[in-house]
């Protein structure tokens, strides 16, 4: 299941970056399953990745490449990435393979084995199949392409339990310029990205300077992959990429920086809620917004707490506006000093909690005619401060526990 | 559904306790759900309640009726529990609901309205059905009765979607006297009691001053009642009563303290683990035993954060050894300075997880045949401490989903 159509866009190229898809026959035979993303020369490139203690061994290769990358004062070259397989809790063999899937690559392409960052998805626990990752490098970088075709197969060679590709593309003016940002992502489960098994892949031909490279991807990604949560699980493999090749026009001014920034967060956010439309069982979008806090984090823990509640998430499912379960949710979040006579909870437009209970004018009718809606808004004001956060969230349905319960991920 | 067997105790008397039940029709009709428990004079009460901010009317109630008995230098004389309606978000009418049931019982029995605790389970944010709930009172003063049948009607009057009435007893030997703890507890949703719509009423003859009860009180429900969860919903009505009449032996030397404590941690533990094995949807009960933790509060963190995996929990309902899914949600527990190498964690007696990854003797098979068993024990050592922790959980099942969205609880 999934939310809403499924539309990839039609994407322009980022001039020098370039995908390459194969199938290497990883996990299943006849799937795009390995992914070649080339960088050129005198890009810019950031990348955050999970906080998962048990973080994966590409994780640990693609921190250590990127490091030595920096030292060198150069960006990496190229991006390595299998779907099918995690390459997680597999220790040292896990971290050799990690290494030699770079090397291979470094040695096909002539560049240097730290000028390439492996990024691997699928189940955990079980070793690469190196003989068949290897294999299908080759026919990686004979694909490497441009256009809309090569950005399509990417964001299909990245997919795990995802029903749909997913990808965003704006374009922006700087000044008389035009630059582009294209994005693709995955993740479907094991999701609350903490830069999760969610992957985020975004390049733009616009010039930007490496640290504030750094501090665009930190603050989008704050506000869109870190927003969103399927079921609380962190992912071992999280990581999102951003490349900035620096042959389109430079963000130097203020006002090219806000133009900018903005566009990135739009590209971020969409690609982020691709992934809550694409939920593992998903029949309900559904937008939580806080306000009224006294610090942003107080108004995520109360996000969050909703959108983990199995309670609120299955009545969600139900289209049962079971305001009484939201009231309980916010009622257990992390926040000292509550005070619940000041909360009012919104469902769409509807009101329906105020002065420590349900609304005056809410009437089942009202709440039920949201409820039945596919995309949900569910507003939470704490009545404390002026702080705020929105998060994006699934319902818990049927079918999460079939795929979940069916699906050794 | 519901793990292992349902066997309410035969429970002797305690001494002056007497329970009556009663059928109101607050919810359905022809169901007991109207309780009162009378408590004699003399006797010391202690009692804990949710932390929820949104509490319930009745855990209003019930807190200022108890300091209102302390002040006095009284225990309350009587607790009355409806279920079918949690009087929860109701705001200022359901504070006058719950007060006007007090002082009616109060009437009826001859005692102040403050010797009076109301308790509420059910439905949040509809009004009580005072007139039927009032109507009800004086069949449940006149069903008053000391023995095992008056116990288990009891133990059933306070029922929502639990599928069994649960019930604990024990005969403690001080010095050379007896004395006897019964217990009944309520709750299969909505549990992560952090006192949850759990409810639990204990009793015994052993005379015990106040603070000590209090004490005990605190102490057992820290490793029982806190120590489960079904989908980390904390109740907005959650409270637990410990009674001690005095009819019996008094706990006064160390010898008999210890003696005493161990016996109650024994109904308390019991009473909260009966919860779990008739969660809602439950085909498995999990035992989560945390140690190598350099402080309790983390190895709670980490039991608790494996226990609320939707992932770890569908992977046990399918009696799949997912046991990356454990790593994974380990990794992502709110612990500093994590090594994972360190890390060990068992399924029953097989070692899953050492040295960061999979154990080396790891077979699918043995992992398999632990996972398919009804009752589960998973350890995880952090190897970085002393200290440790046991929580109590359910699986996900589809059941789970099927109650919460078909049910409004």
């Amino acid at each position: 299941m999934a939310v809403g159509k499924a539309s990839f866009p039609v994407m322009p190229e980022v001039a020098g970056v370039r995908l390459g898809t194969a199938m290497a026959g990883i996990k299943k035979p006849d799937r795009r399953d390995l992914v070649v993303i080339e960088i050129p020369e005198g890009a810019s490139v950031a990348g955050t990745f999970t906080r998962n203690a048990f973080c994966a061994a590409p994780v640990v290769v693609a921190r250590e490449h990127l490091a030595a990358c920096a030292e060198a004062g150069q960006a990496p070259r190229y991006l390595v990435i299998n779907t099918g397989n995690a390459n997680a809790g597999t220790g040292e063999t896990g971290l050799q393979d990690a290494r030699a899937t770079c090397e291979r690559l470094a040695q096909l392409s002539g560049v240097a084995a730290n000028g390439v960052l492996p990024f691997s998805t699928g189940v955990i626990g079980e070793p690469l199949p190196m003989d068949r990752l290897l294999a299908g490098l080759p026919a990686a970088l004979e694909a490497l392409g441009e256009g809309a075709e090569a950005w399509q197969s990417a964001g299909e060679g990245i997919l795990t339990t995802d029903t749909r590709a997913k990808g965003a593309s704006v374009a922006l003016s700087l000044g008389d310029q035009t630059v582009t940002i294209n994005g693709i992502s995955k993740g479907s489960g094991m999701i609350q990205p903490n830069m999760a098994t969610m992957l985020g892949f975004v390049a733009t031909d616009a010039a930007i300077e490496q640290s504030l490279l750094e501090t665009l991807l930190r603050e989008t990604v704050d506000r869109s992959f870190n927003c969103i949560t399927v079921d609380g699980d962190t992912s071992t493999n999280d990581a999102c990429m951003l490349i900035a090749t620096g042959r389109g026009a430079a963000v130097t001014t203020e006002e090219h920086l806000a133009v900018f920034r903005n566009g990135l967060q739009r590209v971020m956010t969409e690609l982020a809620q691709a992934i809550i439309r694409d939920a593992e069982g998903a029949t309900k979008f559904v937008t939580l917004q806080v306000t009224g806090a006294t610090r942003r984090r107080e108004a995520l823990d109360v996000a969050f707490t909703v959108a983990h509640s199995p309670l609120v998430k299955t009545a969600l499912y139900a289209s049962d506006a079971n305001w009484g379960r939201i009231l309980a949710a916010v009622g257990r979040a992390p926040v000292n000093d509550f005070d619940v006579e000041k909360v009012t909870i919104d469902l769409g437009e509807v009101r329906l909690v105020e002065a420590g209970g349900r609304a005056q004018a809410y009437t089942e009718q009202a709440g039920s005619a949201v409820m039945a809606r596919e995309e949900i808004t569910i507003r939470i004001d704490l009545g404390r401060g002026d702080e705020g956060a929105t998060v994006w969230t699934s319902d818990l349905s049927h079918d999460y526990v079939s795929i979940n319960a069916d699906y050794r991920s």
